[in-house]
């Protein structure tokens, strides 16, 4: 699908920089940057190479400029296309785009270089939201994960799974054409061992999407206790430990999510929350009710314990409080400086971790214990991990069709009913990897992405 | 000067994009991408053309890039260079370049880039300047300028009239070299008609520092008035009309500054104010003293009276204090459709607007009138602006050199005095254009560059 239409869009981040490049893709697009470049003929040059010359509107200089040239099928979206790479201001970026604008460019919508990447076979669907996942990786995990994903992941054998179950479903039609004959071209038996052998694939896809959820948004981490507990404390100083770390490459700072960290390349959102104590006090009970809704809703509770002010008592009444909301949690004893020796002794052998937040104690120990409350490995080169909610509800419902074509051989129902099942199953596995698309779901897809991808 | 070392920097904006540029600079620094490399050798490619590939951390791929390859010295730093197209993710650019820094770059300094092209002699000091310039040009008008002199603008002048002063300035020493015997190589006449050349030029440029002041930075407007006379409604009605209009081509929103806006070209820079009274409140009085502090400090008042409320002795009286100031101020009758017709009589024949912020009426004739009140033309292509304050305050430093060595050829001075004079401004002149360096000029003048320029 070469489409006569040059589209045009910033592809660099905004602000002012040393460099700036604004993307052309589409059939006119060397002859149309041409038309406003004073330099060499852009239109007689070699695929892949760069040129220095000038932008001009009428016979003003915008800009000087390297213009780098693609020839389709060789570039990212397999048409021809035009990188222009100006000085980094948004002044002379607004004015290169308003000249190709007027040379017969449009303002490309969000993801249309890669939407017609896509369309044009450059990869699949699920291949292309790999790209929109990279460029938005906030931690090493999810970005391996992305690059895998990109670079292939699960496509090739999701695709080959697919037509192997194309051809019994074509087998089986085929039945339903000799009518009343009770022929059978599709082994029922091969039939059982081909989905067997695709649900087994489907399954570790499935699987692989509890981590991968983990991987693309970060675990939801509350730290409660009750009031002065040093639940923010405790929270700063695995802050600012952290970032210091990251300060330590410089380019890479962006704006500040307060609590959000990365450990062991997971992203842990750390949520403070509002003392728990009992109250009468209708504003202050209703902050310890959403307190308690969000460590409902969280994946992990880090609950701190004033081991200078509580007794063993209160502790095991307050654990068991924790305890009743079913999500695991880390039980944390600080201030363990001004704790009583006798108490810390008993709590030892009941897995407290103990720490002082203020004096900085034991954090390391901490997070150490934060990281193994989550089994993620890390992500390796070629590890498929499903990180996308649309793919993994795809690969479930493909699953549940699967499942009632094996019910229904078990009871023995009409091959015509057999190939609606198949039908949905390759249905909802080609729309994984786009060899089944409509424009809603391109659409859909698409529009998530960044102006300029 | 070609360094061993190899520098390496994001060059494009950070933040979440398409894509984003890292650019490397050294002798070595195609050998330094290539080892973690893979695709075709790079070392072994012409210059100026693209090759794809990906980038690794041992056996891991970070991603999947364009790498671009020139050749010294057709390089914007005039060495070898290579600049990666990468996914525009943070993690994926500090991943890359802590590749690269493990290869034996190191991270780039402020303006490091533009420094190697200036000592390398790609162009001037003064033409590197304007690329500092043109990258955080605010309006077209300060792009024009900018571009305008990194093409070369005043550079090839100066340096022409600099090597026919210091010429002359040989001749004069010359003549010391012969001591008592009274010679004059250099005729006194023609360095008379050489230095009024020069003070010309020099005073062209020096006339235009005015324009170039106001394009670069602006003109701080201070709206004033008594309280409730439509000062913050006016404001907020001179800036929604113009955010409208530069929203019309996305892709350019930057952080607003709530208070600036373009017009013809030119940024004001509209200072809202407390209202003016007289009174006995002890803070608002303060507050009061600070609105006369910058109106004394800005370039136009925009002076607001409240014709529904004002009786015209009241006008005149206000009217004397705004002129006190002596600051350039337009006269604008405010909620003309509530005033009373014999005032607006009255006032029409003492040069006032008159508007209604709140019903927006007659704002496009006070935006004329704003504009009209500053006569900066339009910047066109090869017009000579100096924007620059270092190079403002040398050309007047030269000028003041050139204007003692009239003075002392008219007194009769000796040539050892004439040749100290004449060296100066041969001095400052090279500053300009850095023929003339110190390691303190270039530090200062570069470590104000963005890192990756």
């Amino acid at each position: 699908m070469i489409t006569d239409d040059t589209i045009v869009a910033l592809a660099t981040a905004q602000g002012i920089s040393a460099i700036a490049v604004i993307r052309l893709s589409g059939k006119n697009s060397i002859g149309l940057i041409q038309r406003s470049f004073q330099g060499k003929d852009l239109t007689q040059q070699p695929s892949h190479t760069v040129h220095f010359g000038n932008i001009r509107n009428s016979n003003t200089i915008i800009d000087d400029v390297l213009v780098t040239i693609y020839h389709e099928p060789n570039s990212f979206t397999k048409e021809n296309s035009v990188e222009i790479s100006c000085h980094g201001s948004p002044i002379v970026v607004r004015e290169i785009i308003k000249e190709l604008l007027k040379n017969g460019a449009r303002l490309a919508e969000p993801g249309e270089f890669t939407k017609r990447a896509f369309l044009n076979g450059r990869f699949d669907l699920a291949q292309a939201e790999a790209v929109a996942d990279l460029i938005t990786s906030e931690t090493e995990n999810a970005r391996q994960a992305a690059i895998n994903q990109m670079r292939g992941g699960f496509s090739k054998e999701i695709e080959h799974l697919r037509v192997e179950l194309i051809h019994f479903a074509s087998l089986i039609e085929l039945e339903l054409d000799f009518g009343e004959e009770d022929v059978q071209f599709a082994k029922r038996d091969d039939l059982k061992k081909l989905i067997f052998k695709i649900q087994s694939y489907l399954q570790s896809l499935i699987t692989s999407f509890d981590q991968g959820n983990v991987i693309k948004n970060g675990v939801p981490t509350v730290i409660a206790g009750r009031p002065n507990a040093g639940k923010s404390t405790l929270l700063n100083v695995l802050l600012n430990d952290d970032r210091a770390i990251v300060s330590e490459i410089p380019g890479t700072t962006r704006d500040t999510i307060e609590d959000e960290m990365v450990l062991g390349g997971i992203n842990f959102r750390f949520i403070d929350t509002a003392g728990l104590r009992e109250t009468k006090d209708v504003i202050e009970a209703l902050g310890i009710q959403r307190t308690k809704e969000r460590m409902q809703k969280a994946s992990l509770i880090i609950y701190l314990f004033d081991l200078s002010q509580t007794t063993i008592d209160e502790i095991a009444t307050e654990e068991t409080t924790v305890k009743q909301l079913g999500v695991p949690y880390i039980k944390v004893g600080n201030k363990v400086d001004l704790a009583d020796p006798a108490i810390v002794d008993v709590l030892r052998s009941h897995d407290f971790i103990f720490i002082s937040a203020s004096l900085q104690k034991n954090i390391a120990e901490l997070k150490d214990r934060i990281l193994s409350s989550f089994h993620v490995q890390t992500v390796k080169a070629g590890d498929v991990v499903v990180t996308n909610l649309r793919h993994y509800q795809n690969l479930v419902r493909t699953n549940d069709a699967l499942n009632r074509v094996l019910l229904g051989m078990d009871m023995q129902v009409t091959g015509d009913f057999l190939a609606m099942d198949i039908r949905q199953a390759l249905h909802f596995l080609g729309e994984i990897t786009g060899t089944i698309t409509t424009d809603d779901l391109l659409d859909n897809i698409f529009s998530k992405f960044c102006i300029g991808k």
